[in-house]
């Protein structure tokens, strides 16, 4: 079927390419006009500005968002919404906060266009030939657009998972228990690491793959980086988030749930950021006032 | 190959059958005579003890040992060493702490005789289909034993990890990492439960097990499990441990590294064990004393 | 001084007495016509009506606010504010979050008003006879009340912490550093009572009130509830929590800070609050799907 | 009364001097002459081998032994033991492990020798001015060192706990409080830190040591140690540890209790004395791996 995006990072533009192989028929708009003719070489069309894109679909619009959570989303629907009419759709396949989603949605629907939030996993290999989509919002609206959303998804990779918000819900959740999945295997190899034995850690990776209760994507992508970097020599261990994690605390928090392990992951990515931390130094100032013990100097 | 195999419990059960399969010789053994009538009636072939097991092995004789970790493990051992001569190789394939494997190697080989220590994962189906074996101990035994730790494992799922006690050390970080990774999963869906969208549980576990970052063969079970008991109504959230997440975190404690996430996971089943806490009551009761607060009745 | 005082819930009406004993001529307000008629009793003037109040007041006026945070006191600023003038100062002794108070304080500042966002710590013997009180707000109002605020405090128990927000930040962060002792002295008792000694926890509450490391306020009142209930049989372990512990680790989160044990400290609350979890049904469902092993049923 | 000391570290240094003004009659022993002719020009009394020491006391002897845990404590008591007869006592006032004193008391008790198992509280100042003692072993054997107990301690501030290895368990489940409670305080300071208050961390220690809940010896010490360095510019925050902690958290999980808070005080050190971490580096490949996400170079 016929269909814009919007958004052609490094998600959407692999995007791009998984739903013109289902042969769609993708009408692409970026604010880099560079990244805009690359698409255009690989035969998908473009649109010059975000109402032109709109002008070149037909019948009842269908366009894909997927652009930066927050003030990136909300400025691309500003701009798109005064475009399209009743019972327009717009799929939000980004990382945004489901709150906002639900907002989003309401707002939308004042004009009678459908809000579909649709959280999308799989990284870039995903988009590019097989995501996982959750997609919340109004079902017929979903119904509409699920032949798009199974072809760019993996077969059984893709979810209706009722009212708008709960497909960026369901995402953020997945998330946090990523952080979680990513932040014990991490120990475990730390773990390995500091042991006298003289291991391989992508070996280690390789048969925890095959048969054993963890093997899992995320383990093959470990054997895979340590297949490149044996001992991960060239990496800094300073851990970046990008917000759904923090969310899915935030979240627990209000619903007075216990999550000790993903907020545990989420913790120690903060701490990585620091080369330092006040928090030691209070500690050590603490020991050398009771107990005389040295401390270290600051250089 | 010919090989004598002690313990016929729910994993040696299966690894039993599992060998039979590929055609080994097996001789099996265990305290249990109905069980013993159970695997003879599968076309194993069974001995009366340990004596006679080992009697009815050829030439260089091994013995793989699946018997409970600890106590049970050193009495087979014990009992089963003055029937083996230099040369004779011992697999434990249990869950023996790594420290016990690297002790036991080091008095075995006072008689000549080769212990490997085979860390066993994939649960009853693994042993029973093709299970994930990490084995350490000299790499000759290993090498002597190769065939059949191959036959018994998946594809690509065995792996010599190096001197006595890796193999086992390495299948005790292993369950760390599951201990997190479990934990990870199940605070997942408790935010999911404690939320207001009306979610199916199994099917968001299907969706997240094709094409996500999470995707694993724990979320498969997790989705298995929703299938059978969609809210898990039928079960209490006791969660029971059997000793390596323990081990994986006091080993971590020796080598001084921060593992909270493999920490915390553990310290939830122990939590999970109790219906109130002494430390909930003297939180409660301090919270009454500075406040005023109000405090909850025990019964 | 003369001062006004909204609200005498149980630290309001210790704060009141307070505030009386060391001569301070207060006009007090309660919606309770019963608590008015109790703290007139004590000889504590009263007003009908917060306009009443106001006007019972001499020229600039101050009034202490001593309800509950959110929505109730919004509401009473909300109505005192129009009988304030040019130059009044409003000292918020509540629970408010930070935040709240520096949003309240542009608000009241249009119309001239200060606003002193007070942090009071001490619980209700503090209120009574000297609290703890982190101030703050503009400075030259912080001078103008200042008599009043070192009145109601300890001997070197208050401060001047700087703009508007710091007072209810510094005790937000105090009552998240207060989470995370009371969890630590909890979690001790707990090891002391789940070991085979056979320990008097009062006798070790008060060793450790003299001379050890831990001393501390906390400890007294651990020596003190021990000494009316000396196994705590009478309670239930449920810790419930008023908010600002978790507005500390929501804070924390927002600047990227890794504070893990404020943050378990909250999470082990939430935990206490359940008598089984989801996530614990979760990992129990999983440990029977790949091992076999035992679940416990749900009544 | 008459004692002998072994061991003139920084707590027997200052213990020696607090049982002299106490004026009980000592004879002090340390493997450095250097220590030994300090303590003399103080006026308390050495010998110059283990030997000659005891040979100094008279009846009923009494020796208090205050070295490091482990095995100098084994080394002195195995010097020690054969000087002494049925009936002498011995005191070892150090952090010696509680199993350690278990087993050492079952041993002494052999030769119809008492050991009593003093955990020492209070560091420096208290050895020096009035110490925190909790002391295990045979009741009679305490009741005759009760009078040198009492008054090494502050008043109040001494325990007899019971049975042998009971004053070490107090003592080091005293200390894992501590670590608790240590870090919720460094914890907060970081957020204070943090934060774009500009905050006088000394003004707001001192503030919270009077009045507030959270007052306490430890937050004297802080204000103490800010008031020195008021941002702890010099130091760096390397917090080492010196086992009782460990053991604690070891002792927990023998005993499945669930210590969040005393755990993560104790991972968050292990974790401060790492500039970078091989868990780090493990999720920074894995987001690279999904997401494209940018890595961090070692340098």
């Amino acid at each position: 079927m016929q269909i814009g995006l919007i958004g052609l990072g490094k998600m959407g533009y692999n995007l791009a390419l998984n739903l013109r192989d289902h042969r769609h028929d993708v009408v692409a708009y970026d604010i880099s006009e560079t990244t805009m003719e690359a698409i255009a070489a690989e035969g998908v069309a473009t649109a010059a500005t975000i109402g032109e894109l709109v002008q070149q679909l037909q019948g009842r619009k269908v366009v894909w968002v997927m652009v930066p959570a927050g003030a990136p989303t909300d400025a691309v629907l500003r701009q798109l919404a005064p475009y399209l009419s009743m019972g327009d759709i717009v799929i939000d396949g980004g990382n945004s906060n489901y709150k906002d989603s639900m907002a989003r949605a309401v707002q939308l629907k004042q004009a009678g266009i459908h809000l579909l939030d649709c959280g999308t996993s799989g990284g870039l290999t995903g988009a590019r030939h097989g995501a996982c989509t959750m997609v919340g919002g109004d079902a017929e609206a979903f119904d509409f657009c699920e032949e798009v959303l199974r072809d760019v998804s993996v077969e059984k990779g893709y979810l209706y998972t009722g009212k708008s918000g709960s497909g960026h819900f369901v995402k953020m959740v997945h998330n946090g228990v990523e952080y979680g999945m990513m932040q014990a295997i991490a120990e475990g190899f730390e773990v390995l690491h500091k042991s006298d034995f003289d291991l391989n850690y992508k070996e280690v990776a390789r048969v925890w793959n095959h048969g054993s209760v963890v093997r899992s994507w995320l383990m093959e992508l470990v054997e895979s980086a340590f297949s490149k970097d044996p001992e991960l020599a060239a990496l800094k261990g300073v851990m970046h988030s990008s917000g759904e994690g923090k969310w899915t605390v935030e979240t627990a928090l209000d619903m007075e749930v216990a999550t000790p392990v993903i907020a545990l992951a989420l913790l120690m990515r903060y701490r990585s950021q620091e080369n330092d931390t006040f928090s030691g130094k209070v500690v050590a100032a603490l020991r050398n006032e009771f107990g005389g013990h040295k401390v270290e100097s600051a250089e």
